[in-house]
């Protein structure tokens, strides 16, 4: 059973879950079916190797064009309560909540930014559906959204997934950030989001994707190279309540966002987040769903661990003008 | 010139350094002056590759055996103000500050855990040293040591070296952690860190390295498997007023941590970041300085990147039972 504990400066929760370090790699074992090796439990035909679906989309064939199944080497359990326990100076909670990977295609060596629109629209709509079946339980306080794609970026597996974090309490780092846009919104009575769309329509040069419904930009402070957010250009607090038909609109600009990095960023690894309101809160004037996209350039992490702090080498503004020029950057 | 540019959200500051992007990378060029190849500018001989020289020790045979040096590539720069300046909704101010590079060792080969106690102690006078000078200039209000070592933790060249990057600004996480110290503090009228200490002394199972002066462990919230804290027994929230003596019983537990790491974790990659408190605040009860080291194990990282909240599968009483055995930890 996983635990969660609390570090007792900065109220930082960690997951400890030690039978998760069980898990394959098949960046070590060698790489999907094709090699004869390690067998992809993600493929079409190895349904078997993945534990019970939770849910699945049915394609023209009769076949399965994406699946949601239990992670298999979860980070938290659907077991044990959400309740804190204090030992002496530290606090733990039983590691309870859910933990899925969403298959976002049968075929082993896809991409998003390469699959159909529509194929996308499913994957966004998936998420929404499964946040608001999970959200129904009133001990998950949070839901993650991530994908982490490519060995830089920590994935284990190479066919297109994501995954789906449901935990009996709110990180750190969400809050603050809510906490950040709430300030915002009490010194000027405008939501921070909504000001940066506006801004960045505006000045244009960080601009990487845009449609009627979402903007794709290299945000001002980026921490990382190449670092893009989606942003809905008009406010809503909470992801899961995207109107229906935005999924197919969202989906175009995560295309045209992630077709741009790969074309500029070879064998590009990166981590896409959801940021979203917990979803027992209701709607708020002061946060504005979103989504990050994090690029990871080998060995350029360093500086920031631990600090907060960091160094950037590539500005947004030169960031956008290679991916809009499709030009190759050399790290 | 670098810029410092504030995420309007977050309040975070990023270092927008192009210039920087520019270092060369020893583990992508090939290794060393052994190569033949790319030539080490921290060697012994190879001085003039170097910005000049800020301060030096000399050995035994008049060669110099600790450097410190400006960084060729720095993210910060002597020019400019600390003024801050607001553009729309978004905040900036000059990339003023200093970067500069301590090589402590002449020989390339060498790590921290297999130097002599007294060289290693000649490190930690010289950081304390440097921040001692810095401090004077009023503009800097914090200064950051740290080293990464090896292409995991974003490394670029391998030769033993530490950096120190004094800048116009205390970085969020560090404000955050004083906060939190802070709260902790006015709750139960003692500091969380010495607290830490005292459950950790009792507990003794997180312990991997002690003396009459300083403790290792690995914190019970670790984020990182293997994650090493040091701790001064002592309260003092000031690094560089450390007790001159202590310089050498910091540093023979800074060698039996790195060493246990390095038994435990072949080709060790981590980060060693000081925390301490901005330079220009006066001593305070609630802070207390200490040393946390981050090994960098591959294809781990991910879920943490912009979420705050960390799956770590290896427990901390694990790691120090690991560290303490003398075992190889298989990845």
């Amino acid at each position: 059973m996983p635990e969660i504990r609390k570090d007792p400066v900065f109220g930082r929760w960690v997951i400890i879950a030690s039978e998760r370090g069980l898990r394959p790699n098949e960046f070590r074992l060698g790489s999907g079916p094709e090699t004869g090796g390690y067998i992809c439990p993600f493929c079409a035909g190895n349904e078997a190797l993945t534990p019970p679906e939770i849910y699945s989309l049915t394609g023209e064939k009769g076949q399965w064009r994406l699946r949601v199944v239990r992670n298999k080497y979860p980070a938290l359990e659907d077991s044990g309560s959400a309740e804190n326990r204090r030992s002496g100076i530290y606090d733990r909670m039983d590691g309870m909540g859910f933990h899925e990977v969403v298959i976002e295609t049968p075929e082993h060596g896809r991409q998003l930014e390469t699959m159909p629109t529509e194929a996308v629209a499913d994957v966004v709509r998936t998420f929404m559906l499964r946040v608001s079946a999970i959200k129904k339980d009133p001990r998950i306080k949070y839901v993650m959204i991530f994908k982490n794609h490519g060995r830089n970026a920590g994935a284990s597996l190479l066919h297109p997934h994501s995954q789906i974090i449901a935990m009996p309490m709110a990180p750190l780092r969400v809050m603050q950030e809510i906490d950040g846009a709430a300030d915002y919104h009490q010194e000027r009575g405008t939501c921070v989001f909504c000001d940066i769309v506006k801004e960045e329509m505006a000045f244009k040069r960080r601009v990487v994707a845009e449609n009627a419904d979402f903007l794709a930009v290299t945000p001002y402070a980026s921490r990382f190279s190449f670092e893009t957010w989606i942003l809905p250009r008009r406010h809503a607090s909470h992801f899961e309540e995207m109107p229906a038909e935005q999924a197919v609109t969202l989906a175009e600009v995560i295309k045209t966002a992630l077709g741009k990095l790969s074309v500029s960023l070879p064998d590009l690894s990166y981590n896409l987040i959801v940021h979203t309101m917990p979803v027992q809160e209701p709607s708020a004037e002061h946060y504005h769903w979103h989504i990050e996209i994090m690029p990871k350039l080998s060995h350029v992490a360093g500086f920031e661990w631990g600090t907060g702090f960091y160094i950037n080498t590539v500005s947004p503004e030169d960031a956008a003008d290679i991916l809009n020029a499709g030009k190759q950057f050399k790290i």
